[in-house]
């Protein structure tokens, strides 16, 4: 035990092993664990109780921030312990065990979880387990690199578990901006009017009571390797640089822009990366995950200030950070999800929110989450509370996916996550459209000459113009809306 | 001319006649009007228009708050005078020639068209033809009986033309609350925290340089029939009071509940109608439109204050109202548009949201537009601003339409306004479903028991049995998940 990990002395006392831990659990309990697209997860509590699991039946509903790293969400789903998960993932293995409906898996807006655990709307946390730096004299604890729904699972919980990571410097302490909303009718203003107001406290306030064991470890992030921009990925950057450029020169956004928010992944980090070379400056993010790229573009002097609720990013860049904090001080800060993917301040802030999609429709819905329209990929994540509030909601996705086999802009998406509304410009390695300001009829044959593969122009216009000869706000032909899609089940194309 | 209707002598100069007014409009030209569902509406210088447009190539891009009451949309629709119309309409006429493709109609959250015009994502706006009460010394306005978008076309507009109406007493003064955010990055907060709040100024501030024309009127808003409720509206108004009712039992809400949004129509108004008999007390509307069930509630004593953007009522209920304003100058607030439908107030304040669809599927997803998946309705309205935002996002609708040969519970909408991410509670005379916290397959048997028309229940069963077979989050069979749709179009019937 490191003596300064825990300032208020009566808890020394709650140190348990990972092992140990574990006994807490109990079959049917509902658990709060943190954890934000591997920022800040719990690291070794978890992989005892799928240890266990995989000996006596015992199962959990689990509820974290988002993805866990370190395959913490594998084990737990091999080892058969989830009733319930909620509100992201990101796991093959859990993925293929939610597809197969060993479990129950919810997809929630990623800025919407703590309120509706705060409303009663999802069962009390029996236990919650904390990643932590730091507990305080006054019990409340010091994050890591992620905020996620730690507030709230502390709040709610009955029982708490707090893993202190010792592999995180003492130093980050202040990185973090802790607030609480409270219940409506009495939910406070968020009072952030730019990225880097603070509004809150460094620590997360804990009825120290509440706390049944600490355990230590030392294990870091699991990192990433940064994918290299490829072709269509430089190109969809270059797209949204250039017409970011124009919407500078049209005066209407500044060379700072306005804060930008961007999805996790290679064609994420390539926009980001892009800002390096443009000639934007004082750019700022109110966003959800920091990857490398934002710590490029603080590096480069090209942007002032990152908030968001976690970061997730490659072994080089995680060591830069973690042996440089007092440089990133001024730069960085994790807020929890409901605050870093709050409606209010998205809006207010008018953020640009760049999303991955995996398939997108010829008026412009968007569908993340459904391959094939039943699958579960990952999860909505904060996409929608972003394309919503957003100033301007871009969404980004290749042409075509396995190769071009499939096109990623169909007639009708097999599941819709964003409709229209909330999608103002889509981009391909094709191209751009911009969709603000036009109705259905108007969108449809921008996206077929910007966005669309060659191999499926045709059909597309084909199908476009006899829908279109039957009328209608919004016309399709019902009966064909998704031949391209049953089309690929039997032939394994949706090429005719 | 009533002198005492502009206080600024210097305006007194610009009275002109409807007839004149019509001749400042262009062909091409971008015009903003007031009217928010038959509220404030202008009501002489549009149809004027409307007659000029008859006789002559006139075409105009017409926004408004909502919809327009005394058949203008008509009008101008039939006249061929629209090139462009957003962002709602309710009009039989308007929405045959929308289908036919005679015009392009932006179907669009009602909290966002103001954003959008001042972010230059719609193009400027010639003219605005804005309703009042009253000039002020100022040159500010007082309106009528809807503020709806009027500041922001006030504010966008080179040129504006105001409508007086003589038939609204002068004491109408005061039942505003303007405020404006203004634009990204230095929005301000919207410092509502209850439904009574006020943050702003009780007229709409005006340049007068643009003021081209005062046209003076003394024509009422439309009034409406009240529907009484008929035996499905009753059993759904009874199933969500059970529900709330329950909801105050279990402790997760009071009996004041939260502030009330109501979608208008014959179920809203009945549900609304309901609260006269419960034990609910001290109610709140945190509304877009206040039908008569409001005042209603209000005279009852069971309501204390209702916050909305318009008013649209019968005619025994608009004359009560306006006869009696230092009566219900303490209960009632009428806000700009993207107020009302903020998404930061309905938030923090925990609006219960009751919004109406014309269909709705397994899985919660709900289509509010788009009969039969192309033809439009009416319009997403405010639905979409209060349904991801509310506290509570109950939707409702009878369980078939036209004499049970189509069922309004179907396996996938055939257009998505709100996904299931957005649909806490579905409602049918059949019965209730509570969604919350569950992921989509165990939405399914519960929407199917509890919601769904026997003569469908078999062969929805049947559907989704099948589907679930084949495995995944969200199980459909993409080759036959419109196949009820497509029966309906070829037999008349969606049943077997
Ligand atoms: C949409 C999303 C899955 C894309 O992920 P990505 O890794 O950037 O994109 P990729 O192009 O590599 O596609 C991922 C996989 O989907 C497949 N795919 C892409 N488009 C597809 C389509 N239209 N149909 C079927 N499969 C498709 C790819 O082939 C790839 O398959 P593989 O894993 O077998 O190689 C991801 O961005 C996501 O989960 N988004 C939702 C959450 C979100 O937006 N969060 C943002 C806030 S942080
Ligand atoms: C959805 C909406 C159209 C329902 O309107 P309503 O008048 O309450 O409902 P009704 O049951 O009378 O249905 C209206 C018509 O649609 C038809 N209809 C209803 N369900 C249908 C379905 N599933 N398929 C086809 N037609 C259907 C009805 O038969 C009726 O037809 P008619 O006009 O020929 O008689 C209306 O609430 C709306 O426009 N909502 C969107 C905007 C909104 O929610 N605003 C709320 C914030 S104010």
């Amino acid at each position: 035990m490191q003596e300064d990990r825990i300032l208020r002395s009566a808890l020394k006392s709650k140190v348990i092993s990972a092992e140990e831990s574990a006994s807490f659990f109990k079959d049917g309990m509902v658990v709060g664990a943190s954890g934000f697209t591997r920022g800040g997860d719990t690291k070794v509590v978890l992989k005892e109780l799928a240890k266990r699991a995989q000996k006596e039946p015992l199962k959990i509903q689990l509820f974290t921030g988002a993805s866990l790293g370190h395959g913490t969400d594998a084990d737990l789903a091999d080892a058969n312990a989830l009733i319930k998960r909620l509100p992201f993932q990101v796991d093959a293995i859990l993925r293929k065990h939610i597809n197969a409906e060993d479990l129950l898996f919810v997809d929630q807006h990623l800025g919407e979880t703590s309120e509706l655990l705060i409303n009663g709307d999802l069962p009390k946390i029996d236990i919650a387990v904390i990643e932590a730096t730091q507990i305080l004299e006054d019990g409340s604890i010091i994050p890591t690199t992620s905020v996620g729904n730690n507030v709230a699972f502390m709040d709610m919980a009955d029982k708490v578990i707090i893993e202190i990571n010792t592999a995180i410097p003492l130093e980050i302490r202040g990185f973090h901006d802790i607030f609480q909303q409270g219940k409506a009718p009495h939910k406070k203003i968020i009072p952030i009017t730019a990225s880097d107001t603070r509004i809150g406290t460094e620590s997360i306030p804990l009825d120290p009571e509440k706390i049944i064991g600490i355990v230590f470890h030392d294990i870091t992030d699991m990192t990433g390797d940064i994918v290299p921009p490829d072709e269509n990925t430089a190109a969809i950057a270059s797209h949204i640089l250039d017409f970011l450029g124009n919407e500078v020169k049209k005066g209407r956004l500044t060379k700072s822009l306005l804060p930008l928010q961007c999805g996790i992944g290679k064609v994420a980090n390539a926009v980001m990366s892009g800002f390096l070379k443009g000639d934007f400056e004082n750019l700022t993010m109110y966003s959800e995950v920091l990857q490398d790229s934002t710590f490029e573009l603080i590096d480069a002097g090209k942007m002032d200030f990152a908030s968001a609720t976690s970061m997730t990013v490659s072994k080089g860049c995680y060591d830069k950070f973690m042996n440089n904090l007092e440089t990133y001080r001024k730069n960085v800060v994790f807020r929890p999800q409901n605050i870093s993917n709050a409606a209010e301040v998205i809006r207010r802030l008018g953020v640009i929110g760049i999303n991955t999609a995996l398939e997108v429709d010829l008026y412009g819905n968007v569908n993340s989450t459904h391959v094939g329209g039943t699958k579960m990929m990952n999860g909505i994540g904060g996409s929608g509370d972003f394309a919503r509030n957003a100033y301007m909601s871009i969404f980004v996705t290749s042409s075509t996916a396995k190769d071009n086999k499939i096109s990623s802009v169909v007639p009708m998406v097999a599941h819709h996550d964003h409709t229209e509304h909330d999608v103002d410009v889509l981009v391909t390695e094709k191209g751009l459209a911009d969709l603000r300001g036009l109705a259905p009829i108007e969108r449809v044959p921008i996206i077929i000459n910007n966005c669309v593969h060659e191999d499926y122009k045709d059909e597309f216009l084909d199908y476009f113009n006899r829908a279109k000869a039957k009328g209608g706000q919004t016309p399709h032909l019902l009966d064909e809306v998704y031949k391209w899609h049953t089309r690929f089940n039997e032939t394994g194309s949706m090429k005719a």
